[in-house]
């Protein structure tokens, strides 16, 4: 076939912007950006078919220039300076996908001053910088993207803020930690202790060389206040978020927990009370036969209860390359149907309209209400009841208590369900027991969940 | 506060579209329409928080006048033509809620004809009917929404279509039935045959009288069309599923899945392979351990493998009133913040923009490839190798031969898991068997599936 060798209408910017490819700057080729990359060129043909127009990478910053340029060729100018392609004018979207929090938010506010939109998975960036970044993006008028940023490969920010749209959720619980499930996992099916099954998940590659992050329990905290305010209308609250990582877990917790019918996972729980909104992640004890218990190794899952949907759960891969990358394409996709759409149409940053935005109370960890498991190390020679009268003196009842297996005649422990209380009544019953002669050392507690539909 | 007299700026038509609230023909006031007007109501504010504007029925067509009168109040005009409701000058989008596929064909067509928006969850209408009524939707400029019409609480249509259009899906595979994963529950947990089953499932309200589209597996395939289309970016070919009920399932077929570690679960399943599309709804064996395989009771499961995200998976309940008005008030609220969207940026109603979509073969029955359970009665005295022999001479290798437990000794059954083969070969060596003089009755044999991510 014969070409006339006039640029294309698109290469002249005479198309239509909806209609021409969303070209697109990226802001880190690392995992996530490589995976992108990855993904885009190699369903390219079909991306297309759905999204109705192509997407072109225009513009790549990164530190290593040469590693850069080996994964993105030739053809794609490479900077060293985020700010350039923030401000690049060739650029539609910018993908933030860079990581950390500081030089991540001026980025992105400057991607957004320039008038681009964002697309990012930064959890961490948003769950503290969210509120700043999505006014000046409102008073800008772009939209800012985060799929990615929770539960990488299942779109449950789209679920809540879309297919749930109807529903007054009632209550959100998620194992949105892959580092810490698979550490936990291990410890289940193997006997390990913490220490041991966080070695084996570096080994693997399921946790990095620093856990802090995913083991103490913030990056859960990270993706649950994003869960929250998408699901309750609420503002961002990361610095209320209750949180407590695995990195206090036993073995003997883990097999105490399974001896009365339970699994522990790292669970991040949002709850509509009637006064407040309960929002903690902590190790929490699950029926061992629950949907969200069977949730192993590396994947995360998620349940949520509506009004009218009742319970759905949303299970896949927390982390990797492409699977964070399946995540920004659905995003860059999303943004490429809004070419033109006014920011009143579109689907708010965090689900609901800002003026209709309530400022829910978040409920202090001491009110936090529930049952709660009880490892308790007593001296030897004591009864069972000593204990049950003990802790009911102090206004926790116990609707079971047993002996646990598998630990010396010499250093036995009790295992307890509590029945409802409140956080501050445990709290005031572990005081009088830490001096209570029968008790032989510090006692464990974990919250139980039953979620039931 | 004194308020004008003068009617409002909306009433009189003066504000933008985008902005007054969203007007709403029912057809169709039952079990859908009903649950959607009572969540509408129930949740108005917080929708409109969601939407950005709210979401108001003004015009309902049912059978029933009275009834309907006492459902939607004095203020909503009921109409005993659906037609009516289809032409109505003040209505944007007409949710059809009446069922059935010849007149609510007609109905939708006329809605479409006069430029209205559809909403609908009548599987059964799109998946025979679809491919005219979205030819006719996009001739007309306007858009067709049906989250609804797969199992209905779980958002799996937008997952398909936006939340995973990164992805070249490999395969998807779901419980889609909710009536015949209650009875396969109840045949398993309590030992029943599956008449008894399926009594106990209609007293209980979760089978129909007429029972034969859901146990038949019609119901399930009408959904696995819809799946399938959206998954590879196909036409409909409902026609071309390959269906097998549970109505010829047996106690004895239950218990010798779970003998072999294996739970029976009525499957859609669609999958890509070199040769075609497997397209087919059975009754299929899950590893017991499996996730899908912790989908009980009338709770619907979706898994799909896509190539970046890897498996995910969309759990919920797969009927109910306010479960489905879940879904319909989530396509309301998409087709209200589409207003003046031209139609190429809104999302296709297959997922793919029809120049696009890939006629790709579906693999006849024959050609089915996979791992097989099989159920064999024997003559009495007769020895597992020798049947073992009698299939090997006709093709089908066993990975697994036992005798099942629990079947007198005067008419004992083998248990088989064969190797890998197609559905021909099996064919042809249950033929052979039906004559052999060591085997006592028709063999029964159901599909393996593991489901690998």
């Amino acid at each position: 076939m014969y070409r006339d060798p006039v640029p294309s209408l698109e290469a002249r910017g005479l198309l239509p912007a909806a209609t021409r490819a969303l070209r697109v700057g990226m802001i880190g080729i690392g995992t996530v950006g490589g995976g992108t990359f990855r993904v885009l060129a190699r369903n390219q043909r079909h991306i297309a078919a759905r999204a109705g127009r192509g997407i072109e990478i225009v513009a790549v910053a990164a530190r290593d220039l040469a590693r850069a340029a080996r994964i993105v060729g030739a053809a794609v100018p490479v900077t060293a300076d985020p700010f350039e392609v923030a401000a690049h004018p060739e650029v539609d979207v910018v993908v933030e996908a860079a990581g950390g929090t500081g030089p991540a938010r001026d980025w992105v506010l400057a991607a957004i001053a320039h008038g681009k939109r964002v697309v990012t998975a930064n959890k961490a960036l948003l769950a503290v910088h969210g509120e700043e970044i999505f006014a000046a993006a409102r008073a800008r008028g772009v939209a800012v993207a985060y799929e990615g940023a929770v539960a990488v490969s299942i779109p449950i920010v789209k679920a809540l803020r879309e297919g749930l749209v109807a529903n007054r959720v009632e209550w959100l619980a998620g194992i949105i930690n892959g580092t810490s499930n698979f550490i936990l996992s291990k410890m289940r099916d193997e006997g390990m202790g913490f220490a041991d099954a966080l070695r084996e998940a570096q080994a693997l590659g399921y946790a990095e060389a620093d856990p802090a992050f995913d083991v103490q329990g913030i990056d859960a905290a990270h993706k649950l206040t994003l869960l929250a305010a998408n699901a309750f209308g609420m503002p961002l609250r990361f610095a209320d978020v209750q949180v407590e990582g695995i990195d206090g877990l036993e073995a003997a917790d883990v097999r105490g927990a399974e001896q009365l019918g339970f699994r522990v996972k790292l669970l991040g729980v949002a709850r509509r009370t009637p006064e407040g909104v309960e929002l903690r992640v902590q190790p929490t004890l699950l029926p061992a036969t629950h949907l969200l218990a069977q949730v192993n190794g590396s994947m995360n899952g998620v349940m949520v209860k509506g009004d009218a949907a009742g319970v759905t759960m949303y299970y896949g891969a927390g982390a990797g390359a492409e699977q964070t990358a399946s995540a920004v394409i659905a995003d860059l996709v999303d943004l490429a149907r809004l070419e033109g759409v006014p920011p009143a149409q579109q689907v708010p940053h965090l689900g609901v309209h800002p003026h209709a935005t309530e400022a829910l109370p978040v409920l202090p960890r001491a009110a936090a209400p529930g049952v709660r498991w009880l490892r308790v190390p007593l001296v030897a020679g004591q009864r069972l009841d000593a204990l049950q009268a003990a802790l009911a003196g102090h206004g926790v009842s116990l609707q079971r208590v047993v002996w646990a297996d598998h630990t010396p005649a010499a250093a036995p422990e009790a295992l307890c369900l509590t029945g409802l209380l409140v956080q501050a009544t445990l709290d005031d019953a572990l005081r009088a027991l830490a001096t209570h002669p029968a008790v032989r050392g510090p006692v464990k507690a974990l919250p139980v969940e039953t979620l039931d539909a």
